[in-house]
């Protein structure tokens, strides 16, 4: 029976942070992701299939599906062995998750072909394995809204005590990614190791509002609460004309934007995908400007998470 | 008529911080508070009348609610003066919003004298001048719960963006108050002005997850999130045994325990009046076996605020 020896998954992007919330905060997005074939093999352990869009490592010890995928098989005693193949659409390094995407991919349906003896929020522990690779830290706030869907809290990190939150149903974001490579090992190096406690209040105090106006669909307050007085200073210095990127944002529209994660990429959320579009132009013709290389993407949220094709 | 000519208010304590939210979360407490009577007098300004319970500066320029009130009366012209009389049940630099209820009741009174030109929400700004005097620097934590009710969040201290979240409607706090007075400026002074980026990240994953529970109701995940790694480890310095009381509060079933404000009452939080009046026992005993004075509190969340008496 084939729908038990194989599981082909749309394994989504994510954004991470969302201005306010530095390693909490997350939501997935919907167009935006990875192909992944997961079959079952007689031979035991992990193995990479075949590989197509962008490259990947295809030494099982470094590639993040595989990793992640280690780590779930450690726990459980499985009869058989699984190969992967990926269809790597979103570029590593972009800030909409790619690692993520790869390593809650590997462990979702590993989990389903093992008659998912975990639940999705269980299994963030094992594709953290991937994300520790990936960015030197493991963290879950790309993990959480992939595998749970919309957006999602990590409250805690070391227990991996993680929220899923409303989802204001109206909003649609705007991604950019101009064409240069940002590693988040890099990204998180530039970061200070103390805050202002008066910048922190402030954030903690955005981060309030910003969850209070998911619940309530308040789009003035969300739009109010997405400032970050605490990272965007730093890693905005990595990213090329972030400021004036921002500024066009704001004007044609959006709620609010701010660096995707680590970056380069940048996200914007707006009220209707028609100021989602006026928005991704402004942003675009900040680029176009200056004649550097990007994408664009439209997306409303995600509120599944990662998508069995079949 | 006298229902024109004068208002009689109680006027109510409240918690500032509530662990996660240093700063920015309150909430307001039910059967503590102080009564005001307020009454238009022919001569203009603002006057204190009598004064009775805690003893009160009796200068206009030194007294809390009479430095709130001549903020209103700034911007208002009114064609009478006032004259306050205050019976001060809350002791000033208990920890529990006494120089807020000063100044919130002083403005809430004299708005109501005049037709109500103010929202509650924009009485804030003017209660604002009379906390600063009183904490050094103006905040609105304490205002906020006063003057809105319930549970309160400051996104912003600066534009006075305050909103006001939901009830569960089970919590009942525990009051212990310690027959020691620490003003605020103290406790104020002892903190340091940078936190660690780690333990920053913490609080602000706690602070969404309170905000979250508090409209799920979930109890637990309150519960989770009633922590604090970034104030309570200086300030609990100044308060004996903080440590043993907390420890004792979360054994006898509180959901949380903590500083109330900037001390030294501690507050606990615990579902039902039955586990709430438990807490408080436990905590008691920490204080009856050091043979120190205090007083105890028990308080459903007072959803209103400021009541009118008549």
């Amino acid at each position: 029976m084939e729908a038990k020896d194989q599981i082909k998954l749309f394994t989504p992007g994510s954004v991470a942070n969302i201005s306010c919330g530095f390693d909490v905060l997350g939501f997935c997005l919907d167009p935006i992701g990875d192909i992944m074939k997961i079959s079952k093999t007689s031979k035991p352990g992990v193995h990479i299939g075949q590989i197509s869009g962008e490259p990947l490592p295809t030494d099982p010890k470094k590639n993040i599906a595989t990793i992640a995928a280690e780590a779930l098989l450690e726990e459980v005693n499985s009869p058989f062995g699984f190969s992967i193949d990926i269809d790597k659409r979103i570029k590593p390094g972009s800030g909409i998750g790619s690692s993520a995407a790869s390593a809650a991919g590997a462990v979702f349906g590993i989990n389903k072909l093992l008659g998912s003896p975990y639940s999705n929020k269980e299994l963030i522990r094992f594709a953290m394995a991937g994300e520790a690779v990936a960015s030197g830290a493991a963290h879950a706030d790309n993990l959480a809204p992939v595998l749970l869907g919309g957006f999602t809290l990590v409250r805690c990190n070391e227990t991996l005590d993680v929220i899923k939150l409303p989802n204001p149903k109206e909003l649609v974001a705007t991604i950019i990614h101009p064409q240069i490579e940002l590693k988040t090992l890099h990204s998180r190096a530039i970061l200070k190791t103390t805050v202002p406690l008066k910048n922190a209040i402030q954030q903690w105090g955005n981060l309030g509002a910003f969850v209070s106006a998911l619940y309530t669909e308040d789009y003035d307050l969300l739009s109010r609460s997405m400032q970050d007085h605490v990272i965007e200073p730093y890693r905005s210095m990595l990213i090329p004309k972030f400021k004036d990127l921002r500024n066009a944002a704001l004007q044609a529209g959006a709620l609010g934007s701010g660096i995707s994660g680590s970056g380069p990429s940048i996200f914007a959320l707006s009220k209707g995908l028609e100021t989602a579009k006026a928005v991704g132009m402004a942003m675009e013709k900040v680029y176009t400007d200056l004649d550097l290389a990007h994408q664009i993407h439209y997306s409303v949220i995600n509120t599944e998470g990662i998508k069995i094709l079949h």
